[in-house]
């Protein structure tokens, strides 16, 4: 197997942060978003949504979407578990795990695309959507904080895929205009967490 | 087991087509979201994210998101399959769901967003959005089509969830500003397959 990749890439590092704490390690392609790389007619071959990241499987079929790709790796590696050991565990784990992906990824990364000069002529941008996606992702972290008051993790007592989706996400809004907002403690606790793990930085 | 439902809801009709595909019935409890019912102080407590569909447990947890309602009862009633039959089989089931999530499910949702009155005064709306989202959502339906020459179903040769989750789509559109186009005979023959199912006025 093979990873198509981007070192600055949100979903990317989904995938590389996964991978580290399954203590996998696979080649990887480097495609530079910066300079167009993935909108070449030969990667719209790999991925006909020009998105990363990718995995090239043996029998040379390509996988795309950073949830599918993590399920997969899971499937091949069990232990360290990270999307739920029983049904019950796994439901609770993907319910966090799509609300990271909806309600604070994703106005995180609405601000980013349609604030950043990087989007511009890449993506249409409508200067508008900005403040409204900040005030999204500012809501669900105050509602993270709640929920973090009475236990450890996103997802409850262990870390989780649920959890990767969330430090990724808050990695991008640190960088691009929705950082961790001032007084909420339980929250950043989660953060010195999760970032003190030695796959932090994968 | 209880269902939190909305009759005319895109998430809940996910859900009642994946139940009524299972051949599962489910008491309901009906919450109008044009009546505010989704948000006054009883149903946040059951998800503070005001959002249907919610699974009430047995043990009296609630578990809300579409797919992590469907995987859970793929887990109690793994028969007819939907979500794959192994983990190769699985993953591209879910790489095509997400697809369809994110790229022609989101769109049509912020079109219909951004422009209907329905949500005036209920979410911000930036009219500008609209177009932008109708063109995103014409091109996945487009590229769509091209894969459905090949084969009769999103994922693969057989019904799934990410049909479930495309017709769902695609049904939410046809009310609200993106209807499939002229032109694309492969997925207006898919859509008249999976329309002809009995699921699917569930």
């Amino acid at each position: 197997m093979k990873l198509y990749n981007m070192k600055a890439g949100m979903n990317p590092r989904r995938v590389r942060i996964f991978l580290a704490e399954k203590g996998v390690s696979l080649p990887t392609v480097e495609i530079d978003m910066g300079k167009g790389e993935n909108a070449t007619p030969e990667f719209l071959k790999i991925n006909p949504l020009g998105k990363l990241p990718v995995l090239e499987l043996d029998d040379g079929r390509y996988l795309t979407e950073s949830i599918a790709i993590c399920r997969y790796i899971e499937a091949l590696h069990p232990e360290p578990n990270l999307f739920g050991k029983d049904p019950l565990e796994q439901a609770f784990v993907e319910m966090w795990d799509r609300r990271m992906e909806h309600d604070l990824m994703r106005p995180m990364v609405d601000n980013f695309v349609h604030s950043s000069p990087f989007w511009k002529g890449r993506r249409p941008q409508v200067a508008e959507v900005a403040p409204i996606a900040c005030e999204s992702a500012n809501a669900m972290m105050k509602l993270l904080d709640g929920e973090l008051a009475s236990r450890p993790y996103i997802a409850g007592d262990r870390y989780t895929v649920a959890d990767i989706t969330a430090q990724c996400a808050l990695l991008l809004g640190k960088n691009t205009g929705t950082p961790l907002p001032e007084g909420l403690p339980h929250l950043a606790a989660w953060w010195g967490r999760v970032g003190a793990r030695p796959t932090a930085r994968a």
